[in-house]
C-alpha cells in the first residue's frame, strides 16, 4: 500500500477523551473513529488489525474442530422468552420494534438462536459432539462505555456453541476450546492466564476467564507467578484425545489463579510470598459449561445410544475481537507507540523513502515494495513528502515490526538500513540482502 | 472437511414457503435457515461461499484502488437529520431507542456517516481522489421480504464511497468501480448488465444498475442482444488511466439498456428485431454519482490548488453479497441442484468413499483428502455410512465442481472416477493423476 494513497489519519495531538493508552494510540493512529457513545469505526488500520486477529481466532477454532457459520444480529424477542432470558437481560438488552411492531432486540450473545438452529436439525447423538461458532457483531447498550472498543456498545464477538449428549463429553469439548484459547492469545502475543469465573447471566457452573495482566485491567486477580513459565500446548495437539486434552486444562488449573468475585484469601495466602502475584487484568475471553440450561427449556434434544430422548449438554465459549486489539496494545507498547506482534501486524514492514523524487530512492524502494509483495508480505510504502523526522515517528507510532530505511547516501552505496521496531536495533544491508531477509 | 464431522442439514423435502428455485436450493442444502421474517442465518455451507464472494469482491475493489474499513451497524439520528434524509427515508429505516432515549437507527447505507469521517479527517486536495469502502450489514424493514436472501431485511452490503474535488475526477472515480463491477461479475461467472437507472432515495444524476438477466427477476429489463459479447476489461487494466476506463465505460454503454422505469419505447424500437432483448432481470449492483448532496449540507469540503474551500464531488456504489449468492443460483443450476462456478464454490472437491470401513476405500480416500488439502484445495470429504445414491445425490445438490469417486473396484484397480459437475462428464484415473489433475 502506498502511504500517498492510503486513507491513515494520523492525529497531531493526543485526544483529551482518552483515558488509557491503548484508546489514545487507537486513537491516534487514525484506527479507530468513535461515531456515536461506545459505537466504533474501524478506520484502515485498524480495519487490518482486526481482520488478522479473526484470523488467527479462526485457524484455531477450526483446528479443534468448531464449524463457522454466521447468524444475524437482530433477533426475535420470541427465543429469548422460551429461555426466560427477555426480562432478566436488563438495560443492557436493546429492545427494538419493528414496523409491524414485532418485538426485536439486538443479540447480546447468541445462546438462544443456535439452541433453535440446533434443535431444528440435529436429532440423533450422532450427529454429536458439534461446535457452531461465528464472529459477529453484538451490542449491549453498557451504561458506561468507556477505553474506547475496550468496553464499547456494539462490538464483535466470536462466539462458539458445544453440544453434546453427556456431562463427560461436554467437558472435552469445554477442553478443546480452553486448549484453542491458550494457543489464540499466544499466537497474539499474550499470556492469557485462564481463571474460575462467576458464571454471570449465561449461567453454568463450569468457566473460566482468560486474563491478561494489565496496569490498567478493569478485574482485580489473583494468580500464582509459576503460570508465566507453562507450556503453550502445540500445533500438532490431537484435539480428540480426550486424557490429552485433560492433562492440559488440569495443568493448567493446578495453581491458584481468580478474579476478585471468586477469590479465596485462605488459598492464596498458602501460596509462599514470593510466588503471589495480584494485579489488575483485562478479561480477554470466557469460557462456561452450562450443561442443559437451555436445552432444557427450549427442548433440544437428541435421541442417544439407548433410543430415548435426551436434552443435550452445552457451552458457550467467547473472546472478543474489538476487545482483544486494545488488550494487545496494553502489553506491547513504549513511549513511541505500538510494537505489533508479527502475528497481527496492519503490514509486515514500511519501506521509507527518505527523497521521493531521488530517482535512486525511487527506484530502490519501488523495488523493495514490489519484491515483498511479490513474496506475499503486506507492505505500506511511504513514498510521500513528508519530513524525515515525521516519517519515522509515524513507522514508530504504527508499530511495523520492520522499518525499511532508503535514505541517498545508502542508496548510492547499493544498501538500505533496517530497523526492528521492537528492539531499536538497525543494520545496514545490501538491497538484495534486505529482500532475502524480509522475505525469509 | 469431513463430512461426518460437518454441520450440512440437507433437507429431503422441497420447503413450501420457498417460491424460487435459489430459495428452494439454499434450504435444501443447509445454506441458510430463516430467523426471523427476512432475517437469516448463514450455516457453514452457506458462509464458505458468501465468504468467497466477499473475497472476490474485495479483491476487485482493492485492485481499483478502493481502501477497507469498517462502519458500525448502528449510527446517530443526527447525522441523517443533517442530511436531509431521516424524515424523507420513511419505514424501511429501522429506528431505535437507546437505554438514554436518544435516537439511532440500523444503516440501511452509510453516505452519511462516511461523509463524516471524510470531514472530520480530510482537509485538502492532495489527499484526494479517496474511495472508501466496507463489508458491512445493513438493515431494510421491507414490507414485504421474500425470495430468502434475495430480499431480506438484514442483508450483507458491499458500499464504496468515492470523494474527488471536480466533477470530471468524480467521473474517473465512476469509471473505475465501472470497470471493478464488470470485473466482479464476470468472476463470480456472471454477465451483468449496466442499465442507466434512477438515483432513488440515494439522489443524484448518474447511475448504472448492474442487472444479470434471469425469469425470476423482480425488474423488467429492455436492452441490445450484444451485451453478451462484450470483452471484460482484463485484470491488468491500469485503473489510474483516464481515458482508458473511459473508453471501457463508452463501450459498455454504447447499445441500449435500461430497466422499466428508464425505458424509452422509441430507443428500443429502433434497435433491430432480432437483436431486441426484453426480458426479467435481478440487480446485483448499483453505483451513483451523486456530486455534493451529502458534501454540501453535511460541509465536508477540501482546500483546492486555488486556496478556497469546495464540497468534494461523491459517488456510491452498491453490491449485495447476500443477495449474488442466490442470484448466482438462479443463474447455475439444474435438476439436481446448484452448480458452482469454480470462483466461489464451498468446496472444490467432493471425495466420495463408496465403502467406508473397507480398508482399501479407506487409505485411497484418507490420501486424496491429505493430497489436496496440502494442495491448499478446500475439500469435502464424503465418509459418512449414508448409501452411495444418497452421497451422489448430495453431491449434486450442493454443487461441488468436481466429484472424486473411490470405490472398492476401481480402489483395488488403483483407480478413482472423476465425474465434472456441471457437464456430467466422467473419467477414470489412477489416484496419482487424478491427484496431478486435481492440484493442477
Amino acid at each position: 500500500m502506498r502511504l500517498s494513497r492510503y486513507f491513515m489519519p494520523i492525529l497531531k495531538e493526543t485526544p483529551k477523551e482518552a483515558e488509557i493508552v491503548s484508546h489514545r494510540l487507537m486513537l491516534r493512529t487514525g484506527m479507530i473513529r468513535q461515531q456515536s457513545q461506545g459505537i466504533y469505526s474501524w478506520l484502515p488500520l485498524g480495519k487490518r488489525v482486526l481482520d488478522k486477529v479473526n484470523a488467527v481466532i479462526r485457524e484455531e477454532q477450526n483446528r479443534a474442530g468448531a464449524i463457522e457459520l454466521s447468524m444475524p444480529t437482530l433477533q426475535s424477542a420470541d427465543l429469548w422468552q422460551e429461555s426466560g432470558r427477555y426480562e432478566d437481560y436488563g438495560k443492557e438488552m436493546l429492545r427494538i420494534r419493528d414496523r409491524q411492531d414485532r418485538p426485536m432486540l439486538y443479540g447480546p450473545t447468541n445462546e438462544e438462536m443456535v439452541t433453535d438452529i440446533f434443535r431444528s436439525y440435529v436429532k440423533s447423538y450422532k450427529s454429536l459432539p458439534l461446535n457452531l461458532y461465528h464472529i459477529q457483531l453484538k451490542f449491549r447498550d453498557e451504561i458506561r462505555p468507556r477505553f474506547g472498543t475496550m468496553r464499547s456498545r456494539e462490538f464483535l464477538m466470536k462466539d462458539a456453541y458445544s453440544f453434546d449428549l453427556t456431562q463427560a463429553e461436554a467437558i472435552h469439548s469445554y477442553n478443546k476450546m480452553f486448549v484453542a484459547y491458550l494457543r489464540t492469545f499466544d499466537r497474539l502475543g499474550l499470556r492469557a492466564i485462564p481463571m474460575r469465573a462467576d458464571t454471570g447471566p449465561i449461567g453454568g457452573n463450569h468457566s473460566h476467564e482468560f486474563i491478561i495482566l494489565a496496569d490498567t485491567g478493569e478485574s482485580e486477580v489473583f494468580c500464582h507467578k509459576s503460570f508465566v513459565d507453562f507450556d503453550i500446548p502445540p500445533v500438532d495437539t490431537d484435539f480428540d484425545n480426550v486424557e490429552g486434552l485433560q492433562t492440559i486444562f488440569d495443568k493448567w488449573t493446578s495453581v491458584y489463579a481468580a478474579t476478585s468475585e471468586m477469590h479465596d484469601e485462605a488459598a492464596f495466602a498458602a501460596i509462599g510470598e514470593g510466588d503471589r502475584l495480584s494485579a489488575r487484568g483485562i478479561e480477554v475471553g470466557h469460557i462456561f459449561y452450562f450443561g442443559t440450561k437451555y436445552s432444557e427449556p427450549m427442548g433440544a434434544k437428541v435421541q442417544g445410544p439407548d433410543g430415548k430422548e435426551h436434552p443435550v449438554h452445552m457451552g458457550s465459549y467467547g473472546i472478543g475481537p474489538t476487545r482483544l486489539v486494545p488488550a494487545i496494545i496494553e502489553a506491547s507498547h513504549d513511549e513511541n507507540g505500538i510494537i505489533w506482534p508479527e502475528s497481527i501486524a496492519p503490514f509486515n514492514a514500511v519501506v521509507i523513502n527518505m527523497k521521493p523524487g531521488d530517482e535512486a530512492c525511487d527506484s530502490t524502494c519501488e523495488r523493495l515494495y514490489a519484491a515483498l509483495q511479490n513474496a506475499g508480505k503486506d507492505v505500506l510504502y511511504d513514498d510521500t513528502d513528508d519530513r524525515a523526522g515525521t516519517k519515522f515517528a509515524t513507522a514508530d507510532l504504527i508499530g511495523v515490526p520492520v522499518q525499511v530505511i532508503a535514505g541517498p547516501r545508502a542508496v548510492a552505496a547499493g544498501e538500505v538500513e533496517l530497523k526492528d521496531r521492537k528492539t531499536g536495533a538497525r543494520e545496514t544491508l545490501t538491497i538484495e540482502a534486505a529482500i532475502n531477509k524480509l522475505t525469509a
